[in-house]
């Protein structure tokens, strides 16, 4: 089966463009008068998924992933889950990579139930359906391998693929993940985990299903873990509004400039408030080509 | 503000009885014939609200809480998530304590959006509506405190709590969780966070707004832990089906028998398949009584 990380891969390859755009899309994030008046969740969703699909048709060409943070449509309700299953829906149609950030865990069974979800299928009588269907998810792996092997599992559906949290771009993600466990950080002690649970699925490009989330605001422990996890792609969230810049990724990528996938989200989704008189979905364009630009300026 | 976490320990001095009921409903629970024919999401999930609200029913009097793994409702798609706020609004009607089994998981503002879903409202224009109300969220604090305190920012709204993972229940936790920092596990550097976040929302009882989950398939570290987190409140999974017993729980419980909330899923929900000719509501009120005389016989 095809694996999507090699499609991801591929993607980047023929767009020169290692990022992904975040759809975290906020009402905020609209200009005056897009949504018309939101007065329900139905609404919010609506406005919303209108704002993805214009961002969408504008970057598709250009960007081959987009990252979509679920905690954004959690917060709409019922309605705001149904624009994200159309949001997906409608950038893989487009041919983007859909990167579910949605940092689910648990445990057996239940991991199994996130994993059938967004990578999988759940069984219905005889027949069985996807419900949030992605080609990667995040996950969160505090509770270690019991809950990491459902999504492995499910991965096998449709060639999906995780990215798990190792060192996050936040401040405060020190307070844990960078204290020491012999002589290794607790973020090290993740990395090497997370390695291991790829070792079985390796594509075309040397990359696994398996990938580590490492935040851009934290550039040299982000070299160090690219030398030291060589099968392992990364998911880099942190540039842009978060700080980092196109320098800072530099030690992410390996020495054929591949191995990471660079996120931004509000840089983009708000572009046009930076750029007056310009479409916004124009804005985001010449926003992601900057970006690219930049990165590979960085390389 | 009257705090959750009060309710919580009046509804467990009110009915004796320390323990929730997990709703992790699946249809393989249910008896042949009550689902009729499923073959849609919309179907599943009716058939799942509807087994839900009869064991609601059944056991409002004699349990003080529902923890209602999310899980299960996802992987039914936007059906499923309609099914789990049903589930949480039928169950707070009936006087429940409700626990969200989300493990949800982010930083700052992303923190925020799954904060506001869970615990707050979501402004929208002039109004706030909340999406997925539950009195309290579990969450992965493997990002540290910029993830957390937008839960307990949330919190204020209806005085919510949050449970955080410390130690889990699953064998493979002890991958990361059990491993040596200086003189600390790190499920202990993670309980000593989780108690410092919970500093300042202590209520009337001695405990405070920011629980942790606590697994009770590891009786000697809940009791350690239970001795170094005088105010921190256990949710322990664990009982039952995983494989621990009344007498493993004692050490979770403080001196007056109160600290902890152990919950029990499967052994609940299909109690029906070990009693035969008993309905199945009234089998998950049986089992749920043999619980709680077990729990209180090993105090």
């Amino acid at each position: 089966m095809r694996l999507m990380i090699d499609r991801l891969i591929e993607g980047i390859q023929n767009t020169g463009n290692p990022t992904c755009v975040g759809l975290d899309t906020q009402l905020g994030h609209l200009p005056e008068g897009f949504a018309g008046k939101v007065d329900s969740f139905a609404d919010a969703a609506a406005a919303i998924v209108k704002y993805n699909k214009a961002l969408v048709d504008a970057l598709c060409g250009v960007v081959p992933s987009v990252k979509v943070q679920i905690a954004y449509y959690e917060m709409y309700g019922v309605p705001g889950m149904q624009a994200f299953v159309d949001t997906c829906a409608y950038a893989k149609e487009k041919g983007l990579v859909v990167i579910a950030d949605a940092k689910r865990n648990d445990i057996g069974a239940t991991s199994g139930a996130y994993a059938s979800a967004f990578l999988g299928e759940t069984p219905l009588g005889d027949k069985a359906l996807s419900a949030f269907p992605a080609d990667f998810v995040t996950v969160n792996a505090y509770l270690g391998s019991d809950g990491i092997l459902p999504f492995l599992k499910a991965s096998q559906v449709r060639g999906g693929g995780i990215f798990a949290l190792v060192k996050t771009s936040n401040p405060s993600g020190v307070e844990l993940q960078d204290l020491m466990i012999g002589d290794r950080r607790v973020y090290e002690v993740m990395g090497d985990l997370v390695s291991k649970w790829g070792e079985d699925c390796i594509g075309e490009h040397g990359y696994s299903s398996v990938g580590a989330v490492v935040g851009a605001t934290y550039p040299e422990q982000g070299a160090a873990l690219r030398l030291r996890l060589p099968h392992t792609f990364f998911l880099v969230p942190g540039y842009g509004a978060q700080g980092a810049t196109g320098k800072d990724l530099r030690g992410c990528f390996d020495k054929n400039g591949m191995g990471a996938v660079v996120n931004a989200s509000r840089s983009i989704l708000t572009a046009w408030k930076k750029q007056p008189g310009v479409d916004f979905a124009q804005a985001a364009y010449n926003e992601a080509i900057r970006m690219r630009d930049d990165i590979m300026e960085g390389m």
